[in-house]
């Protein structure tokens, strides 16, 4: 449970040594039959009755419930912790803590003292006590019952103080993470003397908090020196490796489960200390304990996008060609390292052909929780400033916003060493064919000419977007095992965190085998019964899992129609598979149903193994995206309505028209929320806690929230140099312009450009009077 | 669900066309280090803990509780089926039989009607109707409250008279199951011609029903279209695909899960109708559906070993060479087609050398419930005739019992098209070293010098066997998943029936990637998350597994040499694995811990598939064995003590030395009931019913009938001819000459030849007092 995050989650294994390669890659799908439809869920069914089992519903005989006792204050010294009382109520198993000891845990008292519950407590939430019990509420009751002694420290509770000398220090180091990390190209000071134009911005975003709907948890069990986790992950071995880890067992001894699960967004890719705690308790009870945080403890404690503050500066031509870029930025992970500015520059650096760009990140200390991966980390952040930069240099030099994107359209990856070529680069198609779907030049104008009709004032907006990662890799194992009636069993371990990954990936193999997708059974999400894959993050689950999936199925195709050829007596070239047939291109007399083949039922099954292949060497492989949006601000109320979305997206191939359609809706509700409401407010003069942690103070957006009228345009270009699926990612792309479009849309209304997130309509009101531009 | 079962339960798969050969054969296992020792179980902890989740103990929310009515006779007609009363019972979820229909299940009308509950039974057990309720005894209240009109019709309880010209008729073609099936090699008459001594004998061996500690039965739950079925089975395939074949499913849509069993013994070879009506019941419920039988349905029901009634005549020469053997046996599987002469005559075609060999066998029905597969159908009968046979031809010509088998050992099967040879035949090493172990000689004098000193007389005897299969065979896969750390995970199909399978594969994992087999996970025996194999029987487990676990094991093996070999820079043919370690012969500087290969760590994982290769052609592939035992007969009371035993095997290599064992002292166990207490008791007279349909009537050995004293004498000679892990099966040998050698040792004892089983006191005392021999 490292409390680092970094880029390594979503390239993670590009460097792995060469896995048993295919001979040759096959040839890209042609015309697809069922790659690129609309098909609904392959487990809507247990998903939408309730059948479907989640972690959280897991029930065993003889389960205990688990509960964590934390820590009230953001900075406090534990000087004793007393659980007699609590060792005393009715129904309590066990009381864990750093200050008391047993047998069956004393193996771990320097885990439970030194990573679990610490003594220096350094944000409001850390554990300092666990119990587990016959029923949540003994458990809770028992909770209360534990006495602890704290000593109070000073906190510090606002980044933007960090380093002010007089600032409580977070740890005896000081409130710096590492030295500032500085990125230069070119020469930027040049770049701006060449410009016409030079604009100079602050903006600052929100730290918005994970409020996946599934809470946090599992269910931990053992069967004698076996440990079994059913967990809310979006990655099973990366749990299994963390636990392993931390408890000093072989891999082969811990076995987690994650068939189904609510939500992560990046705050479940790996093992949370409830895991852990949860494994002590159920050692220590010698019983399944389950251990689910509650939604005030996710606010606390599960992670969030760290709060960013930035400062942009930018040159650009009269014809609209950049000169340089400037990038200042600050944010923080909380009280540890946790990559509170992860790819915080990465759009400045690398989503315009800019040939100056000096950026420089300062990662600070705060006592809070931590920052964890958060859907795109950093670039929403950074898209709300470079993207808003854009709009007010269009309008400086009198261009559409459009226009000015599509004269900056790179084609290589200037941020990565050597400058690699994209396999693809969709951005000119997303910028013309969603400003033409969107009807942008047309609603631009119209917006325009009734911009000073009255206090609502409608106004359009758009921005674009890369996403660093997107291309997935290596490395990924997959096995299809062919039933001998023709009906197939996936067997991946990726997780799907709710995206449609198991739909997707039974396609894939459907495609490959000319079998119904209905009939693909697949079993996923489980160390002990299911092949290696990386969490399901990164927006790299399709173009990692699929091109394994189809490596997979083709394996079992050759065996296939080679067993084919011999029992129906033909040339096996001559031999395809279509809609359960093997269709004999040569003799239609031959063509049978699969499930007729003689030599298949007496071997009862084919077993075929995939294994992901290397990345396009030299290229990069990323999607691209823009965003156009129509809002309507009282500029009395400070009141926006967002009325239309629409995402035009460069994902490569699409495998699922629904489910790509629905990550690009979901990316783009969660931007909305992230501009217009979510934010973390700590209290940081009185007490350093956290004041809304709960969904009434802490808002996400509600079907209220999100316009009716959403469009999904996908430029479904298949990717065939990026791998054998031709798909990118694009779970993540699909939020991150979306903040920063709405901004301009309202800047576009009102005149006014709201620079800091959310943009509430308190905060609209306060920008729209100092402009003096209110109704 | 074919009420047949043959040879293919035990031979089948050896036609299957070629999986991927490896490139060629590997070298057999040198000095092992793991395989052959005597590990104890690696599930022991779940096992005895109680922890290990068996069928019967499986839980799930909602889950109901079914129960079946069945026919209280041994022939009626079902005339009506009133289910009003009982549906209104409190907790009745609902009612299922062939007289009333319902929209969820309507498709299944017929599948109801003309399989699981025909209007016409033919066999106390047979099933009318069923329910599901909340809990058991709501279903047993409304199994009571189900009003059945039975046309009670004549029966027949006695295969002996099956072919009376008065007996009812099972079925309208008459009672004979098909023609008399005769085989025949040389000329008997002319063997007998030339014989010195020719004997003739009837015997009979009464019915074994089965009774494994777990009871039959499943737990099924829909999701949406799709079946899992947690089931007791010894083939989670076999169950699968009668389920699917049954209920027009895909074989994809129908998961079979057996992870634990309590013992199947060949009557959990495939489904159960209680599995159909389980799945039935939940389909109509909506809900999981728990339905495991009673002790008392499983002995109307689950099967049998059965009753056999049987002629055999014998030519021998002075010099001890068998001329001629003639055979005649009849044998009844009960009411429907079902194996009832199954195997009876092969040790009589092929445990000798015996150029003139005739036999006919005889199948017929009675209205009782359906013979099974039962450890080694067909032999421990024959062996009962054939091996006391044996002993009075020895003693006719006065010699040895050991010295006449060792002049008749044969070297080819000669009841096989083209006699082809055996791999190895150990039968003599079984018999020599069996006889030294036993101190047979010696024992044998010091018997005889007693015998006549009083009513408690002492006697050794012996008898030898081979079994017609026990090679194993293709069709099976087998997946080894090497984790980061070096540990291992072993995904494999097979059931494990209480016979060590699970440890046995792990260690023949652990003996090729030198690895703890502590450190093996195993996943087994779920056809959604586990690979193809056949169902544990026929002793082909063992050898049809390992080997395929070696293969697998091989691939693994070499993609990590070679990983290993590019990272620390040495030739591949210089490492090796050993305990954890990659060992380098040339330079042990290289030598490094598996777990340390940042390669591996980068991977995160190997995969091997392995496949079972052919059998090898031409041959066959048999264990043998010889058994020795001492047992004490008192004369006056007819009271017999088996007072030891030995077991001599020949089952190739000895894959672990406990397991083993336990199978050798299993088999023996169970035959001393054979032979001892066990019967079916029909009440053939007055009701036709079964007597003794519980555990005080129906006897099986306790700990108080075994003796203390047992030993295994392994031959332990790998058989690389059989397969690359050399090993045969021991599961059923075990059993097979057990019952002949106490009848051998009572006459041994008592100058009196028990020609029927069970030798209860009284039979023995009737037979003393016969032939004057009582005490």
């Amino acid at each position: 449970m490292s409390d680092q995050h970094d880029l390594r989650y979503y390239t993670e294994g590009v460097d792995v040594p060469e896995t048993p390669p295919p001979a040759s890659d096959p040839e890209p799908w042609g015309e697809t039959k069922v790659v690129g439809k609309p098909l609904p869920r392959i487990d809507g069914y247990e998903r939408v009755s309730g059948s479907a089992v989640y972690p959280s519903d897991v029930s065993l005989p003889r389960m205990v419930f688990g509960a964590i006792l934390r820590c009230p204050h953001p900075h406090a010294v534990v000087t004793n912790v007393d659980t007699a009382q609590a060792e005393k109520l009715p129904g309590v198993r066990a009381v864990l803590s750093a200050f008391q000891g047993d047998r069956a845990t004393q193996a771990y008292a320097d885990l439970i003292r030194d990573r679990l519950m610490p003594h220096h407590c350094r944000y409001e939430g850390e554990p300092v006590a666990a119990v587990a019990a016959d029923t949540p509420y003994q458990a809770w009751d028992a909770i209360r019952a534990v006495h602890v002694a704290y000593d109070v420290q000073p906190f510090l509770a606002d980044e933007r103080r960090a380093l002010e000398a007089d600032a409580p220090k977070v740890h005896d180091s000081g409130n710096q993470v590492s030295p500032t990390q500085v990125y230069e190209r070119g020469d930027a000071e040049r770049g701006f003397a060449e410009a016409d134009v030079v604009l100079q911005q602050e903006y600052r975003t929100e730290c918005e908090i994970h409020t996946p709907m599934e809470l946090h948890g599992c269910v931990a069990k053992w069967d004698g020196d076996s440990l079994t986790v059913w967990e809310s992950t979006q990655g099973v071995y990366n749990v299994q490796a963390q636990v392993a880890a931390a408890l000093d067992l072989p891999l082969s001894k811990v076995r987690v489960v994650g068939h189904y699960m609510g939500g992560g967004f990046g705050s479940k890719l790996g093992a949370g200390k409830y895991t852990l705690i949860a494994a002590l308790l159920a050692k220590r009870t010698a019983r399944p304990v389950k251990l689910f945080l509650t939604r005030e403890e996710t606010y606390l404690t599960v992670g969030n996008r760290p709060p960013a503050n930035m400062r942009l500066k930018a040159g650009v031509r009269r014809d609209g060609t950049l000169t340089a870029l400037e990038y200042h930025a600050t944010g923080t992970g909380g009280a540890f390292r946790a990559g509170g500015t992860s790819a915080l520059d990465w759009l400045v650096k690398d989503l315009y052909t800019c040939p100056n760009v000096r950026t420089e990140l300062t990662d600070l200390y705060i006592h809070a929780g931590p920052a964890r991966p958060f859907r795109a980390p950093g670039h929403p952040q950074c898209a709300w400033a470079l993207e808003q930069m854009m709009d007010a240099l269009a309008d400086a030099i009198g261009m559409d916003p459009v226009e000015l994107r599509l004269k900056n359209v790179p084609t290589v990856s200037q941020a990565r060493d050597g400058a690699p070529p994209y396999t693809t680069t969709g951005l000119a198609e997303c910028l013309t064919k969603g400003a033409e779907a969107f009807g942008w030049a047309e609603a631009r104008r119209r917006s325009h000419n009734a911009q000073d009709s009255g206090h609502v004032r409608r106004g359009v907006g758009m921005a674009a977007a890369l996403w660093v990662a997107g291309g997935g890799g290596p490395p990924s194992t997959v096995i299809v095992k062919l039933f001998a009636d023709g009906s197939v069993n996936l067997n991946m371990g990726a997780s799907d965190i709710g995206t449609g990954t198991k739909t997707v990936m039974a396609m894939a193999a459907a495609e490959e085998l000319g079998v119904d997708p209905a009939d693909i059974q697949v079993e996923h999400a489980d160390t002990s019964s299911t092949q290696f894959a990386t969490a399901s993050g990164g927006s790299k689950t399709v173009p990692t899992e699929a091109p394994t999936v189809r490596a997979a199925a083709i394996e079992v195709k050759q065996q296939l129609l080679e067993m084919a050829a011999q029992e129906l007596e033909v040339d096996q070239s001559s031999l395809e598979l279509d809609r359960g047939k093997v269709v004999c291109t040569t003799d239609s007399a031959k063509t049978t149903e699969i499930s007729r083949l003689q030599s298949l039922r007496r071997r009862r099954s084919i077993t075929g193994v995939g294994y992901r292949g290397p990345n396009p060497s030299g290229k990069a492989v990323i999607p691209f995206a823009a965003q156009f949006c129509e809002v309507e601000v009282n500029t009395r109320t400070g009141e926006t309505r967002v009325l239309r979305f629409l995402g035009a997206h460069d994902s490569g191939r699409v495998m699922n028209r629904l489910t790509y359609q629905n990550q690009v809706f979901g990316g783009i509700t969660m931007g909305i929320g992230f501009a217009m409401t979510e934010a973390r407010v700590l209290d940081r003069d009185q007490t350093g806690k956290l004041a809304n942690k709960n969904w009434h103070d802490y808002k996400i957006p509600t079907a209220m929230d999100v316009p009716t009228d959403m469009t999904c345009v996908p430029i479904d270009r298949p990717d065939p140099e990026a791998n054998i699926a031709g798909a990118k990612g694009i779970g993540e792309p699909a939020t991150i312009p979306t903040a920063a479009a709405i901004a301009n849309a309202v800047y576009h209304a009102t005149g006014v450009r709201v620079t800091g997130t959310p943009m509430t309509p308190a905060r609209l009101v306060q920008a729209l009077t100092e402009t003096e531009r209110g109704g």
